[in-house]
C-alpha cells in the first residue's frame, strides 16, 4: 500500500494525545505504529472514523486507537481506544502529517539529476534534458523523451513509453504503459482544510498505480491518492487533457475521451465508455459497462450496464427523449 | 496528401491478402502501390468500405482492391475486387501499418538535436534548449521558444512564432501563425479498436495543417488525421487550454475560446464563433458564421447561420426562453 | 497599476489625432501623458468611452481626452474633449500600442538566460535548466522547478514554492504561493478585433496579481488584463487546469475545482465555492460567499450567498427539483 512514504513511527500514544491537544487520562504505553483508514488499519496502528457512514466499517476495525468523536464512539469495538477530537479530519491530518512528514508538500525533486549521470545510462533510451530523481526503477526496453522528469518514487515497468515534458513521482508504472507528452502524474490532490488565513494541506500518503497496456494522453493530470492509491485499471486508455482526482479508482479496458474530469475517490467499474468533458462527482460508484455520452454531469451512482447522458445523467433514450 | 509518412509499398496482392489470412482464389500479380479513401484511392491502390453510408462514394472508386464485407460487396464497380473480411477497419489497420509502419506509434523523437547543430543557427531566433528533428524546414523570420521540440516531419512557413514548452511533429505551419506555450501538435489521434487485454491502435498517416494567420492558445492539443488530414483554416484563433481531434476541419476566420474540445472527423464552416468549454461531437457538419454560445453541447450537424445554446444545443432564443 | 509595461509617452494630442486618422480642428497643444479606463484616467490622460453602460462613470472623468461616438459624447464632462471615431475599440487600440508597443505581442522572451548566471545564484533554490528574463526579483526561501521560465517582468515574494515547466511573465506573485508545474501565467488574453483577413491583437498592458498564500495548480492558464488587471485574492486555492481569462478578479479565500474556465472580466467575490468544470461568462458579477455547482454552466450575475447550480446556472434547489 505504501511503498514509497518513508513512515517516521511508531509514536508513543502519549505523543500522539499531546500533538492532538487532547485530554485523555491513559495509562497506555502502547507504541502506535502506523496510521490507516478502519479498513486496513491493524492490531497497534491508529485509525479514523468521521461520519455515521462508516460505521459498520468502524465496527470492524482491528485499529488499536481511533480519533473520532463522543457521537461516533459507541461504534467502535471494545479493543479501539478513542481519541475524541472536536474536528476528527483535521486531527487525522495533524497525525498523518507526524507518521508521514514527506506527504504534505509537492515541491519540485531536488533530487533529481541528469539520467546521464545515473544507472539508466546505456540501459534506457532517453531524449535530451532528462531528469531522474531518487528511488527510480526502470524496466527493459523503456523510452523516456525530452524534458521528462522522473521525480522521486517511481517504479516503471517493460517496454513503455514516456513522451517529452511529462513529470511523474510517486507511481506505479506496469508493462507495455504509453504516457504521452506534457502528464503531471502523481502529485498530491486538491485536499485540504480551508482556514481564513492560510487553508492547511492535509498529507497524500496514497500513490498512483497504473496498470499493464495502459495510455495516458497529453496533458493528463493524475492525481496520488491521499489515504489509499489513485488506480487506472489494466487496458485503460485515456485521451488528451484529462483530469483524475485523488483516490479514483478506473477500471480495466475503459475508455474515457478528450477533456474529461473525474472528482475525488470515485470509482469507475471495467468497460466503461466516456464520451467528451463529461465531469464524474466525487465518491461516486460508477458500475461495469457503462456508456456515459460526451459533455454528460454525473451526480449520482451508475449501476452496471446502464447507458447514460445529460446533467445530471439519466437514462440516455430519457435524456434524448426529453431534449427533442 | 502525405508529405511526411513513408510509403513502403508497393506489395503484391498476394502478400496483402495474405497479412489479412483470407482465401481469395487469386490469380492477380497486381502490385498494389497504397492504401486510400474511396475518394481518393486511385487505379492500383487499395481502398475500404465498412459502411452502407458511403455507398456512393464506393461505387465510383477508382481503387483496384477494396477491404469489404460479403453484404457491401455489390456496391462496388466492376474494376474493383472485393477483398472479403470480418471486420473491415481491422484489416484496413492491418494493410495501412503494412504500407506506413512509421504511422502506429507516437514514441519521442530520437533524431531531435539541438539547434545549435542545425542549419537553422544564425537563421532562426530562438530560445534555449531548442530541439529539431528529421525532416524539418523552417521560413524567414521565425521565433522559437525555449524547451520547444519541432520533432520530425515539420513544415514552418515565414514569420511564425512558436513559443515555449510546445512539442510539434507532421505538421505544415505556414505563414504569420502563433502558436503559443505548451501545445501538442501532430500526435496521433485517440484511435484504436477496443480488445479486451491490448487495445489495437491502427496507423495515422494524416497530419496536422495550419493556415496562414492562425493563433493556437497555450495548452492546445491538436491530433494528426488518420486517413485524411486535421485543418485549421486561415485567420482562426483558438484560445488556451483547446482539444482538436483526429480528421477535424475547421474553416477560416473562426474563433474559439478557451477548453474547446472537438470531437473526431467533424468539420466546421467559415467564420464560426465558439465559446468556451463548448463541446462538438464527432463526425458533424457546422455550417458558415454559425454561434455556438459557450458550454453547449452539440450532438448533430447545425446549418449556416444558425445561433446556438445547450446541452443538446438548440436555437438560442428557444434555450433562453426555455429556461428562464 | 502599472508596474512593467513602459510607457513610451508623453505625445501631443496632434501626433494622436493624427495616427487616428480623424479630422479634428485642434488648436491644443497639450501633450497627452497616459491612456487609461474612464475611472483611472488622469489629467492629461486619453481615455475611451464605448457604451452607454458607462455612462456614469465617463460623466465624472478626469481625463483630458476622450475616444468616443458622435452618440455618446454629450455624456463627457465639459473639460474632457472627444475625439470621435468609427469604432472606439480600435481606436483605442491604436493610441494604446502607441503608448505600450511591447504588450501587444507575447513572443517568447529572448532576455531569458541560465538561473546561474545570474544574481539568483545562492539565493534561492532551484532546478535544472531554469530561465530568468529581465527585471525579476525574487525574494527569500523560494524554489523554482526545473524547465521553468521566469520570463521579463516578475516580481515574487518570500516562501514561494514554483514547480516544474511553468512560465510566467508580468506577474506579480505574493508570499507564500504555489504555483504547480505546466502552468502559464502573465500571458496577453484572447483579446482582438476580428477581422477577415488578419485579425487585429490589441495591446494587453495590464498584469497577473497573485496575493499570499494561494495555491495554483497544475496546468493554470492565467491571462494577464488588458486595460485592467487579473487578480487572484489572498488564500485562494485552484486545482489543475483552470483556465482564467484577462481582467478577471477573483476574490481572497476561494476554492476552485479542476477545469473550471472563467471568461473575461468577470468578478468573485469572496469565500466562493466552484465546482470541476464549471464556466463562467464574460462580464459578470458573482457575489461573496457563494457556492456553484460542478458542471455549471453561469450566465448571468449571482448575488451574495446563493448557492446555484445548472446550465443555465439557477438556484440549486430549484435545479435538482427541475431534474429530478
Amino acid at each position: 500500500m505504501n511503498p514509497f512514504f518513508n513512515n517516521h513511527g511508531p509514536f508513543s500514544i502519549f505523543e500522539i494525545i499531546k500533538s492532538l491537544k487532547i485530554n485523555l487520562q491513559s495509562t497506555h504505553k502502547d507504541e502506535v505504529k502506523d496510521i490507516n483508514d478502519l479498513l486496513n488499519a491493524n492490531v497497534n496502528d491508529i485509525t479514523f472514523f468521521h461520519s455515521k457512514k462508516y460505521k459498520d466499517l468502524a465496527n470492524k476495525t482491528k485499529a488499536s486507537y481511533c480519533i473520532t468523536t463522543s457521537a461516533l464512539k459507541n461504534d467502535l469495538p471494545r479493543n479501539c481506544v478513542p481519541l475524541i477530537v472536536d474536528n476528527v479530519l483535521v486531527s487525522t491530518s495533524i497525525v498523518t502529517e507526524k507518521f508521514y512528514p514527506d506527504a504534505v508538500n509537492d515541491n519540485f525533486d531536488y533530487t533529481g539529476q541528469d539520467i546521464d549521470k545515473t544507472k539508466f545510462k546505456g540501459k534506457v533510451k532517453y531524449g535530451k534534458n532528462v531528469l531522474i530523481g531518487e528511488n527510480v526503477s526502470i524496466g527493459s526496453n523503456c523510452l523516456i523523451g525530452h524534458n521528462t522528469i522522473i521525480e522521486k518514487n517511481v517504479i516503471i515497468g517493460n517496454n513503455c513509453s514516456i513522451g517529452s515534458n511529462s513529470i511523474i513521482r510517486n507511481t506505479l508504472v506496469g508493462n507495455n504503459i504509453k504516457i504521452l507528452d506534457n502528464c503531471v502524474i502523481g502529485k498530491h490532490g486538491f485536499g485540504f482544510f480551508p482556514n481564513n488565513t492560510k487553508n492547511i494541506r492535509y498529507p497524500h500518503i496514497g500513490i498512483v498505480q497504473i496498470n499493464d497496456n495502459c495510455e495516458i494522453g497529453c496533458g493528463a493530470t493524475i492525481d496520488r491518492g491521499s489515504m489509499s492509491n489513485t488506480i487506472i485499471g489494466k487496458n485503460t486508455f485515456l485521451d488528451n487533457q484529462i483530469h483524475v482526482a485523488h483516490n479514483v479508482k478506473i477500471g480495466e479496458n475503459t475508455i474515457i475521451a478528450g477533456q474529461v474530469g473525474i472528482a475525488g475517490s470515485s470509482v469507475l467499474g471495467k468497460n466503461v465508455k466516456i464520451g467528451g468533458q463529461t465531469g464524474i462527482s466525487g465518491h461516486l460508484k460508477i458500475g461495469d459497462n457503462v456508456e456515459i455520452a460526451g459533455g454528460s454531469g454525473v451526480i449520482k451512482d451508475i449501476p452496471d450496464n446502464s447507458k447514460v447522458m445529460g446533467y445530471p445523467a439519466k437514462n440516455i433514450r430519457q435524456f434524448l427523449r426529453d431534449n427533442k
